[in-house]
Order: C-alpha cells, then sequence, then structure tokens
C-alpha cells in the first residue's frame, strides 16, 4: 500500500475537523479521498473547504463500496457508531470511530466481535489517551511507583454547558437523539482514562444521576458515582454540566501515596517507605511515613485528535500498535451504562453489567423522548477547547 | 458570681489538656477547682502537674455533689458523654462535653431535653467553629456570596492512624469501647463544619463503610457518603485513617462559584454573574460567565480548645452567645450514624433517622465486641497535631 485512502463518514463538528487535518496533508502516509453526509448544506460546505478531488457521498454505504477508500473514520451521531463499523469492516475496510463506541454495550460488544474477526486496524477516538500527562500517569502506576491503589477519585464538573447549547439542536441532550447526556457526550475521555491509567475496571457501582438538572433537557447532567474494585480499593467520578467555573482534579492514592492531576500538574506526594511497611513495623502511636512531596515532569506535547488518526494510519501501513484499540470502547461505556442503570435501578450493578436490562431501559426512555431529529435543527458549534 | 469554678471529669488525653491551661490562668474568670477520674495514675498525675488546691475524686458523682464547682467539662469516653451531662446538668451545674455528643442520637436527644429544660448554659468542644478559615465560609455563604449551594465534597482523608495507635488500648476501634470508628474518633469537628458552615443537613444519606481495612480493629476506618439536599444540591463526605498522606480538602460550588480550602486556604473562584442569570440570558452555545480568582484573607488565629472553654466561660458569666450550643451536636452524630446505618442496611437512610433500628444495629455490634475495657490497658498518647 503506497497512501492510506480516508475516508469520512460524517462532517457534524469532529468529521469537520478530521477532513481539515487530512487535507493539509498533516498526518503522514494518509490522503483524504471520500467524504459522506447526508446533509447538503454539510456537502456544499466540503465542496468549498476540502479539495476538489475528495469524493463526495450523500449515502455512507456508497462511500463505502467506491472503492476509493481504504479505511474510514466514522463520526456520525452516537447510535450509529457500531452499525456503521459494522459495515465497513464487513466491506473489508479499515475503521477508526468518534468517541463513544456506542450510546449501549450490547451493540458495542457485536461491533468487537465483528472487528475481531475482521482483521481489519480497528481503533477508536481516545486522543486523551495521546496527552503525555495521562501516559505519565499511566506508567507511574503501572510501573509500581504509586504501589497498590486504594482509591480513585475523578472530579469532573469543569463541562458547563448552557441552556443555549443544549437548543442547538433538537436532537442534543435526548434519549433519542444522543442516548444520554454528560456521560456520553463530555465525559467518555475521563471515564476510559480512569480505567485505562490505573489498568483497573470496578466490580460493582453504585451511582446517582439527575436528569435535566437546572437545564430544559431529558438526559443526565448530574452524577455521582461510587465504585469498587476487585482489590478492595474504592473510587468516585462526579461530573455535571452547569457547575462553573468547575473543577477537574483527579487524585489517585495508594501504598506509596497520592497523585493529583489538577490544572494540567501532575503532583506525587510519595512516602520513602510503602504505608504497608511502616504500619507493619511502626510502634510509636501517633505518625505517619515520611512524606515526599514531588512536581513531575510530563515531557512531550499532546498531538490530540491528529495523533490518533497517525497512529492509527501507522498501525494499517507499518503495524505499530494502536495507542487506542477500538475493542477497549466497551470499557469506558460500560462504566456510564452502569451508572444509569444502578440509578434507574435505585441498586448496586454488578461488573459485567446486565446488558439486556439496560438495553430494556433505554427503549423506555427513547419511547418517551421529545427528540427533534429534523436535520434543520442542526447548528454548528465551534468547537475549540472541547475534545 | 466570680470566678467561675471549673470540674474537669476524666484525665484521658482531652481532659489533661483542659486541666492545664486552665491552672495556668489562661482562661479569663475561670478558675480550676477538681478533677475526677477513676484511674490511680490519672491522678498521681493531677497531684504532680496541677495545682495542691484541686481537689481530687475518683467517682465523678462526686464531684458532681462536691459544692466545689459551677460547671464541669466532659471528657470520659464517648459513650458516657450523655449520661454524665445528664448528671451534671440535673445537679444544677453548667455543662461543657468534648465531642462526640454521644455515641447514638438517642441518648444526646434526652440529654439535649434534659439540658433544654435545665435553664443551665450546655456546650460542646466543637473547637474548629473557633477557626477563623470556617467562619469566613459561613459568612461568604450565609451572606449569600456563594449563591444557592449546588455541591459539597470534603475529602479529609488525612486522620492516618497505623495499628500501634489502635493497639494502644483495648477499648480504642472496637463498638464496645468506642462505639465507631474515624467518624466518631476523627471527623466530628468536620462532621460539624459540613452543616455549620452551609446552614443545611441532608434530606438523606446513602454510604459506604469499610470496617478493620488494612488494619485489625472492628469498626469502619474507610467511608464515602453521598448525601441528598433539600434544595436539590448533592454532597460526599470520604475519610480514612489508611492514606498517607492522605487530603483535606473541602470544595463547595454554588450559584456563583466555587470555595475551596485546602493546606489551610481559602480560594473562591467567583463568576461575575450568577450562572443563574448567565444561562437565562447566554444565546451563544459554548460559553461560561466570567469568573475571578480571588484569594480571600483569613484574619484572626483560632483559639482551639481554649476559646471555646473562654466563650462557655463568657456565657455562664456574662450571656455572651455560645458559639457551639451543646444541643447542636447532634447534628454531625445524625451524619455519622446515618453513615453506619445505610452501611449496615445496604440502603438510603432519611433524616432524621431511625434512632431505634440504628440503636439496635450498634447493640448487635456491641454485643460481638471483642473491647477490653481493662483500665491497665490505657497507654498515654502525644495528642499534639489532633484536635
Amino acid at each position: 500500500m503506497g497512501k492510506l485512502r480516508i475516508g469520512i463518514i460524517g462532517l457534524g463538528n469532529m468529521g469537520s475537523g478530521h477532513a481539515r487535518y487530512l487535507v493539509n496533508g498533516e498526518v503522514s502516509g494518509a490522503i483524504l479521498t471520500a467524504i459522506s453526509d447526508p446533509r447538503p448544506e454539510r456537502l456544499q460546505w466540503a465542496k468549498e473547504e476540502l479539495r476538489s478531488d475528495v469524493a463526495q457521498f450523500e449515502d455512507h454505504r456508497e462511500l463505502l463500496r467506491s472503492g476509493l477508500v481504504d479505511g474510514v473514520i466514522i463520526c456520525t451521531p452516537h447510535y450509529d457508531h457500531p452499525s456503521q463499523a459494522i459495515e465497513a469492516l464487513q466491506a473489508g475496510l479499515h475503521v477508526l470511530i468518534e468517541k463513544p463506541a456506542g450510546v449501549y454495550t450490547k451493540q458495542v460488544r457485536e461491533m468487537n466481535e465483528v472487528a475481531a474477526a475482521s482483521g481489519k486496524v480497528f481503533g477508536i477516538m481516545y486522543n486523551q489517551r495521546a496527552n503525555p500527562l495521562y501516559q505519565k500517569l499511566k506508567d507511574l502506576i503501572s510501573s509500581g511507583e504509586l504501589g497498590e491503589i486504594r482509591r480513585t477519585n475523578w472530579l469532573i464538573t469543569n463541562w458547563y454547558r448552557s441552556q443555549s447549547y443544549y437548543d442547538s439542536g433538537g436532537w442534543r441532550a435526548t434519549w433519542a437523539g444522543e442516548g444520554g447526556g454528560v456521560l456520553i457526550n463530555q465525559d467518555p475521555h475521563q471515564l476510559d482514562l480512569w480505567q485505562w491509567t490505573t489498568g483497573m475496571m470496578p466490580k460493582r457501582v453504585r451511582a446517582f444521576c439527575s436528569f435535566g438538572k437546572h437545564r430544559n433537557i431529558e438526559v443526565e447532567n448530574d452524577v455521582t458515582a461510587y465504585v469498587e474494585y476487585e482489590n478492595g480499593a474504592t473510587g468516585l467520578f462526579v461530573t455535571s454540566t452547569f457547575e462553573t467555573p468547575g473543577t477537574n482534579r483527579f487524585e489517585l492514592s495508594g501504598e506509596r501515596g497520592k497523585i493529583v492531576i489538577e490544572d494540567g500538574k501532575m503532583t506525587f506526594w510519595r512516602t520513602r517507605v510503602s504505608e504497608t511497611e511502616f504500619n507493619r513495623s511502626f510502634t510509636g502511636g501517633f505518625g505517619q511515613p515520611e512524606c515526599w512531596k514531588c512536581e513531575i515532569p510530563i515531557h512531550g506535547h499532546s498531538d490530540e485528535h491528529k495523533g490518533i488518526t497517525q497512529n492509527w494510519t501507522n498501525a494499517i501501513l507499518n503495524g505499530t500498535p494502536l495507542l487506542a484499540p477500538g475493542e477497549e470502547g466497551i470499557h469506558g461505556l460500560t462504566l456510564s451504562n452502569a451508572m444509569l442503570l444502578s440509578t434507574w435501578i435505585d441498586d448496586w450493578v454488578e461488573l459485567p453489567i446486565n446488558e439486556e436490562l439496560f438495553y430494556e431501559k433505554l427503549q423506555e426512555r427513547i419511547r418517551a423522548s421529545k427528540s427533534d431529529k429534523q436535520a434543520d435543527n442542526y447548528q454548528a458549534l465551534d468547537v475549540k477547547g472541547t475534545h
């Protein structure tokens, strides 16, 4: 293969961004050859903004069988990611999907099965995995520097969204249109990083979601989730869209101290000996291990979306390992599904979750949903500063 | 009345501390005239360390009827606070009790009823209410600067206690000896400040306690509690004794921004207009109110325990309002009882809690407790740095 010929399915906010850096030649070894979108105004945008030799399709299935592409980036509404990924894989194409992997794990599991059988390169746009800050955290945990984890605590309440944002599309923040709120739209990266950096998925979840709090929307926009891990550690994930300025603070506590990521910096309060060892030998009543406050250097910069597209391209062309394999998208989604389900049944949810029960409860909400899927409700928003 | 004649019941760590500053004349208008403790070695300590004219009693009831005191400070084990306070009030004495108010709200409610009928001055040693940091927080909330509260989040995991601490007394960290763990021993101040500074008690609580985690003890030493308030706000209280260095961070989010207290400092991220007002008028999709990061000045210093004893003395001598009325001790205890009960029944607990059910569940644990109440297990610990 010479250059990887890429097609983009869906020219919304994210798809348009991917198209721009691809036509600018910013991903080495890749070329944008086709796009598809059912909306005339987006095709018009493509005609004006992209190279003239990029083929246009209204129907993504025509793009898939056009013979013009080796792989596709899928940037359509959440519900369509799994079905379109399956179509593309079955058409013999490599696939990179936007996050989230889907809306419910049942459909995502089917996608993963098709991907595994396809032999194609299947990635997911978890661009925050390319962020050196979280790579360093994963390094400090997996190398044992933090010791066994005892608590995780992510307070991510800086996803402020005004009513005006929600009103910008009739499908926004509806069960039928998006299948969820802050968990499915704003938090997929944090939910993924929470499990990816620690290497731990909870064994059970008890969560408390509020729906349409301080906003006229159907879906959850305030979540407090408590989790328990196999090793006895506990965790918290707290998120909302009505707090301003809000907070983004990830604290992890382990046998060797604690790590806090906040304001783009990482601080490691490291005990000189492990707590377990100290506790075993100490006889003085009050007292605790000597502790050093360490500012952890973070080198390199994050290539964000472009970095993930480059990595996926390299995986196809050269066999480079994927930073974000598509199959791993199910982990973060499992967490968000579990949080909603726990709220809906007002009880614990054990992992793996009861996929059928979640699907059923979601369908009830979709049937009652007031989503307005009219395409002319679409209004492009400037997504600078979002992920 | 000339000088207020004070008796101290119980010369453990806290009682000995109160005795010292009183015999040093550090509380204006007050004089230590008597102490009681059943342990010979503590009376011996008193003989050597205190003024020779301080009367000594083995039995606190003799002290109460000695005619030598106008008021008593009760510093005995937690379980005895309410019954001894009742005895003292009924003997016509003013009372200042150490925290916690008691172990279960049923006994504390009885104490409060006797206190209300007695006409005596009844205080509780909530010395952190004298801390200018928390007084300022209460001021910013009650004056409306923060606007309506939307989330409270107290992470107080810096109560590190080694096994050696727990082993220093056979009664320690047992149901029979202390009636609880970190909630009743280490957290009473934070539990009180949580409700005192905000002026809000939750309407319901869902909590998750672990008992004897990483330690050989009976009681809870790891707690995550989620609460919901009447106005729709939510809250978290997270605490443990095995994390080091741990964290003490109190974040409050409201209509006008957020306040964080950490490392003895207060920062107020204040929005220029309230979120409610911004959201009502904003039409730009993405965007949020202008926000100013404000370092809040904290003036004065905390007189800690001595300050509360002075305030209680002034209340008796001059009618000064109490900073920490004894009757308010039930609030923090209600929170800690609710957290344990929610864990024990693995369900929500509505406030006011079912006192009988809590009492019953506690008794089950007391009956199974391995507490060793032998006085010779007593070992004085240096409490510097604790409250």
